[in-house]
C-alpha cells in the first residue's frame, strides 16, 4: 500500500472507532468531518518516511504514530480556528467545524480528537509495549505545554511573547513528533531524527508566512492575510518575499543534510524533497527553484 | 505516605512539569489554579484504594494513574463551564477558569490538563511498558468518544439524548476508569473492578442531582438548581428526594457487594463505604443513615 493509502487508512481506522453503536451521532460526524477530506498530510507522511527508512518493521505501530501526529494537528486546527482564537470562518476549502457544527461540539471535537490521538497509539502499538512507552512520551510532549502545540498557541495570550519558543511550540513540535514517533514505531533510537523535524517544521512555518501574505483565500482554502490583521509575526513581511524564499531553500537544504545514517537514505532523501516542495501553492514554487 | 498526600504529591509533579522553564506563564497559572485545591478527589482516592487492595507493587505506577483520572476531571470542569457549555462563573468556591484567566486559556487549560493525564502515565509507568499499554486504552476509552466524558458533555448537543448513554459517559465511564486503571497499575486484571467503578459513578450522579436540587451555591462551590434552569435530567426531580436517597444507598450497597475478591478486601470495603458518604454534602449526610 502506498504512503498517503496508509496514511487515510490509518486514520479512517482511528475516527471509526470514535464512530462505534453509542456514540454521540453529531460529534461523530464532527470528528469525521474535522479530518476528511484532509490537506497533504505532511506530518504523516514525514512520520511513515522516517518509519520505513528506519525498517519499518512493524507498520501497524508506524501507521499508529503517523494517523496519532495528524489527530493532534486536526484537534489543533479546530481549536485554533474557534472565535476566541482565529475565528477563522472557513478551513480546507469549506466552513471550519464551529462554523458548521456549532462552539460546543467545536470544543470536544478537538477534546475527543486529542483523546483518539493517544487512544490510536495504544491500540497500535499493543504488541510493542516498550516503543508505545516510548512514543506516548514522545506525542505527549508535542502536544501539550511547556513545549508543544497547546503551548504554542496559549503564547498568543500573553503579552510578552518569546517568539522562538512560540514557533518552535506552535509548528515545530509536531514535526519533531513526526520524525522521532517514526523512528520510535520502527524500534530505532528516536533523537537522532530530531533535528530534521525541527528544521522542516521551521521550513514549514516561512512557507506558512509566506502563503499568508502571497495567495489568495482560493489557493490556501483559509482566510489570507491573517498575521498582518492579528498582528502577528510573518517571515515574509519580516524579510520580503525574497528573503523569506531563501530562508526557506537553506531549512531545507539543511533538512537533507541533517538526515541520520539510516538503511534508507537515498529514498527519504528524495522523500524530503518532494514533500518540502508541497509546503508551498502551486503558485510560488516555481521561485523555489 | 497517606492517600491524599500521595495524590496532592502526584498532582502536584504532574503539573510542575507544565511549568517548566519556556512555559506560557499566564498558561502554567491557569493550569495550576485548575487543579489547586481541588475537590474530594474521589476518584483518585477510589483509583488508589482499588491499587492498593491488589498490592500496589509500583508505587509510582499507581499514582500516575490516579493523578491521570484526576486530571481528566480538571480539564472536563474547566471545559463544561465554558460559555458555550454550562457558562458556570464559580467552582471550588472560586471563579471558574475562564472567569480567571479568559475563555481562550481556558480552552488551552483543558488541552493540556488531557495530554498532561498521558504524559502523566507514560512517566510514572515507564518502568512497566505491559502496565502503561493498558492503562493508556483503559484511561483513554474514559476520556474520549463513544463512551467517555467528551462523549458524555456531547450528548448535551444532541436533541435526542439517550439517557443512560448520557449519564454513563459523562460520570460513570471515569469512576469505571479509576477501578480498572487502579487494578491495572498494580499489575491485576482490570476488567473485574469495572462493576465497582460503575455502581460508584451511578451512585455519584445521583448524589450530585441531590446536591443541586437540595443544596445552596455556598455549600457545593458552584451554582445550584442548573439542572432545572438547563433543562437536564435530575434523580431528585424524577425520583423525589426520599426516592433518589434510597436509591444512592441501594448503589452504595451494591457496590460493597460487587468488589472482588483480593488481598486487601476488608480495607477497601470500609473505604468505599467511607468515600461515598462523601459523595454527599455535610448537610444531607444524616438522611443517609
Amino acid at each position: 500500500m502506498d504512503v498517503g493509502r496508509r496514511i487515510e487508512t490509518a486514520l479512517d481506522v482511528a475516527v471509526s472507532h470514535l464512530e462505534a453503536p453509542g456514540a454521540p451521532p453529531q460529534l461523530a460526524e464532527a470528528i469525521r468531518y474535522a479530518v476528511f477530506p484532509g490537506g497533504h498530510r505532511i506530518r504523516p507522511r514525514l512520520c511513515l518516511a522516517v518509519a520505513l527508512a528506519c525498517g519499518d518493521d512493524d507498520p501497524a505501530a508506524s501507521d499508529a504514530a503517523a494517523a496519532s501526529i495528524e489527530l493532534l494537528h486536526c484537534a489543533s486546527l479546530v481549536h485554533d480556528d474557534l472565535p476566541c482564537f482565529d475565528d477563522a470562518a472557513t478551513r480546507r476549502q469549506k466552513p471550519s467545524v464551529h462554523a458548521a457544527f456549532g462552539v460546543p461540539l467545536a470544543v470536544l471535537t478537538g477534546d475527543a480528537l486529542i483523546v483518539a490521538a493517544f487512544e490510536t497509539l495504544a491500540r497500535g502499538a499493543a504488541r510493542r509495549p516498550e516503543r508505545l512507552a516510548a512514543l506516548v512520551g514522545l506525542v505527549a510532549r508535542a502536544a501539550g505545554s511547556p513545549a508543544g502545540i497547546v503551548a504554542g498557541q496559549a503564547w498568543e495570550s500573553e503579552s510578552y511573547v518569546d517568539l522562538s519558543a512560540y514557533q518552535q511550540a506552535k509548528t515545530g513540535a509536531l514535526f519533531a513528533a513526526a520524525t522521532v514517533a517514526g523512528a520510535a514505531a520502527a524500534g530505532a533510537a528516536p533523537l537522532p531524527w530530531r533535528l530534521l523535524g525541527e528544521c522542516l517544521g521551521e521550513a514549514y512555518q516561512v512557507a506558512d508566512d509566506l502563503r499568508d501574505v502571497a495567495c489568495r483565500q482560493e489557493e490556501i482554502g483559509k482566510p489570507a492575510g491573517r498575521d498582518a490583521t492579528l498582528g502577528r509575526p510573518n517571515a515574509a513581511a519580516l524579510l520580503g518575499m525574497g528573503g523569506a524564499l531563501d530562508r526557506l531553500k537553506r531549512l531545507t537544504r539543511e533538512a537533507i543534510e541533517v538526515i541520520p545514517t539510516c538503511p534508507g537514505l537515498e529514498t527519504i532523501r528524495a522523500e524530503i524533497e518532494a514533500q518540502s516542495r508541497l509546503f508551498l501553492p502551486a503558485s510560488l514554487r516555481p521561485a523555489l527553484v
